[in-house]
């Protein structure tokens, strides 16, 4: 008997790939190690959870353990790989429950280790009431500490929570004034559910702008909403500590102090890769694992998935690192599947992303604006513009503001841009089609869009965006 | 001097052109004649002006007669051309103001003379309290009629309303019972509207489904959700008569009567092409003005565009008729180009098209089903899928029932169809941009589209469908 396919985390790409080779080869076997106690858990949705739309956290399991199982899936939870031999095809596994450890060998590998929040620039972010968004105990944190005291907003009954951490925040007070340090998706999405909780919220971004891979009309265009809502923002204002005795008191920054009873940094996220140092498996420029179209690493018989690992840039065919869901699901999927029997590909990324910043909805994909575009090698025409969503004559339309990038000497289009409260983020697929499609800024504006008064004008706005960047082209 | 670009038609198409022409060559010199004294109007928004959501008919006006004249357009309304002389290069001219007739020569030529709305299939069409849907005289004069005759729901004072066709209906009591003949947009559009005025509504299709174009998936979802929401439907049954007097009273059908107080018949549209009879310009197959890339039709320095003209398919490339918004805007417009300065194609077209079904949202594209596919010469394979607009845990979204339909041979995607309450009808566009892209159903698997709780799952809609229509292909 061959041995097995083994798979180290229980998150997207891994238990996507693990259901995959378990439909398609029956009698193989696949374990999957998860070091914690959470699998396959929507992190896209703990924004929600925090901000009480979701009810619980259990809510937000994409699949169960015993789920797994049912599927023929070996799943060890609190098994955490910490060593791996690629020349003998082993990894070496502690068990945390029961402290033993042992080798475990591999017929193929993925490695789906995933990523963690980075926290260390900003000093004090260990802090108790300051936390990160990353794994759903973080999110049951969160919420408990902005719950009355007497009130259980979460059930520590559910199996997995680390009730320890809840109960540790759910006897305090809920704070009256927070801090969010970071505008990008994370910040801008935790922005919203403080906001939501009633909560005098103050938002810090480094930069001038927010969500900046969105370019700077939907950074603005954001800006102005959630200032409106009263959201205070602290733009071009770097963080410099989270200071306080146990817990987080005051934040720090270039310019002054603000006094806070909790902090969230959302300052970014990093590939856990140590695991592979000792190893032959390369990563990329990025830090994260170089994979082929396959999602092969340099070592044989070892894959790599999800946000851990590189992808293949749709419009540039290099190596990129867009750590998001689809593409985490997809090339578990996809390695699965060629591990299982015939290869499939992991497919490319667009850097497709669409995030709601309360009332707006904001989408972005490819290169969104010169610098972007010039960096990756192109001499790029950018242009942005404002329509209706729907026939200005039709109520409850909102005025969707679109850039588009395209490269001048070959007219193709690069990247764009969606921001607008009527239907603006599901219209980046569009675009993200037509990018990955290689279509030029001509060819967008003559697609068949489209059209009825009470979801669209004439001219959608992204075909309205086409025609006047080819005016610049031309 | 040279002669004028003569435009006849002062609708979408026609106005596109001129207004193009116009801004590339300000020296060049543009007429249009216009039979009514409507110009420029929004066919698509007459709809929810009878039922109330639009206030106003001038609203529905893309472009008043003062605008266009603005733009250096010589616009003459109540101008009807009555034939063309493709030798000499003239059009003959009269004016329904003074009575007079006139040669207009022509340097360029552009027939936009749109399409009309079939009644004569149902005796009995053209009593009084029978309307068809296609003008926004027909639609000021339903909403009359629906208004109580103490109302002026219509305002008579607006320049070029029919006032004496207003005010025979105001004077009216509303019906209480209305039949909608037809279940395809404008049998659906009108059916909302009349049930939003509280009316009982009877809708007639002769075949088993609404919608036909949109699939028996679509259709099925509408007729249970029209049904749901009180509208009367009559599936294969056929209208034979609108009996009555001088007033519709009786709706006579194969199994019975229904009395009715007014008749909306929307059955369909022919294109206007009686002008074109005695010339050498001729019409494919669809009854529609053949033209080829360019618009150009088979006598020399001649244009059509609009509903009265064919287009190309995109998935076929073959003649096609397809009348609807975009396409007649962007073919006039690119007629203007072509006539002012550079040659621009008009585009292919992919059949999109949506329409809004009281809560529904429904989308459709190329082919859909393996009858319409079979018959353009493909071996079509279909699927229908139905899943969530959102991540299951997030509030709001609803079942997205989508379906796709590809050719066995090539894998490659020929059309689809979509229906859902949340965000589902502009999905359509990333259908139509796959299409008009030529990508196989493996291609569109792989599209990295939008993720984000509050608008899209994991897996879109559109990826599921991909993914199990691909399964169905191997």
């Amino acid at each position: 008997m061959s041995d097995p396919f083994v798979i180290i985390g229980g998150d997207a790409a891994g238990l996507s790939a693990a259901s995959k080779f378990a439909r398609e080869n029956p009698d193989g076997d696949v374990v999957v190690f998860e070091r914690g106690r959470w699998i396959s858990y929507a992190h896209c949705g703990t924004p929600y959870y925090v901000k009480g739309e979701v009810d619980r956290l259990t809510d937000l399991l994409s699949l169960s353990p015993e789920a797994a199982e049912e599927r023929g899936i070996d799943l060890r939870r609190e098994h955490e790989v910490v060593a791996i031999d690629t020349d003998a095809q082993t990894v070496t596994v502690e068990s945390s429950g029961d402290g033993e450890s042992f080798e475990q060998p591999y017929g193929n590998l993925l490695v789906g280790t995933g990523a963690h929040a980075i926290t260390d620039p900003i000093p004090g972010s260990r802090r108790d009431m300051a936390f990160t968004m990353h794994g759903l105990d973080s999110a049951a944190a969160v919420r408990a500490a902005l719950s009355p005291s007497d009130e259980a907003a979460v059930d520590t009954d559910i199996e997995y929570v680390d009730a320890d951490l809840v109960e540790k925040y759910a006897d305090r007070e809920p704070p009256e004034r927070v801090a969010v340090v970071g505008g990008g998706y994370v910040g801008i999405e935790m922005a919203e559910a403080f906001h939501a909780h009633g909560l005098e919220t103050h938002l810090f971004q480094r930069s001038s702008h927010l969500l900046p891979p969105f370019g700077e009309a939907v950074g603005e265009r954001v800006a102005d909403h959630l200032r409106e809502r009263g959201i205070e923002l602290h733009l071009d204002t770097a963080v410099s500590e989270l200071a306080g005795g146990d817990s987080v008191e005051t934040v720090v920054h270039e310019d002054g102090r603000v006094s806070v009873g909790l902090a969230l940094v959302g300052v970014g996220i990093e590939p856990n890769t140590d695991l592979l140092s000792e190893t032959p498996v390369e990563l990329g420029e990025s830090g994260a694992v170089a994979v082929d179209e396959y999602g092969r690493t340099t070592a044989e018989n070892v894959y790599a998935a999800g946000d851990c690992a590189e992808d293949r840039h749709a419009v540039t065919g290099e190596p990129t690192w867009v750590p998001l869901g689809l593409t985490a699901n997809r090339a578990g999927r996809a390695i699965g599947q060629t591990v299982a029997s015939d290869p499939e590909p992991v497919g490319d990324v667009a850097g497709t992303a669409v995030v709601k910043a309360l009332e707006l909805e904001c989408g972005r994909v490819g290169f969104v604006g010169d610098e972007s575009a010039r960096d990756a090698g192109f001499e790029p025409v950018t242009t942005t513009i404002t329509a209706g969503s729907r026939s200005g004559y039709y109520p409850g339309g909102d005025e969707t503001t679109v850039t588009l990038t395209a490269d001048r000497g070959t007219g193709r289009l690069l990247g764009g841009a969606i921001v607008g409260r009527d239907r603006a983020a599901i219209r980046i697929d569009t675009l993200s089609t037509a990018l990955e499609s290689n279509l030029t800024v001509a060819e967008l504006e003559r697609l068949d869009l489209a059209y009825a008064p009470p979801f669209s004008p004439v001219w959608d706005p992204v075909l309205v965006a086409a025609k006047v960047l080819r005016g610049e082209l031309d």
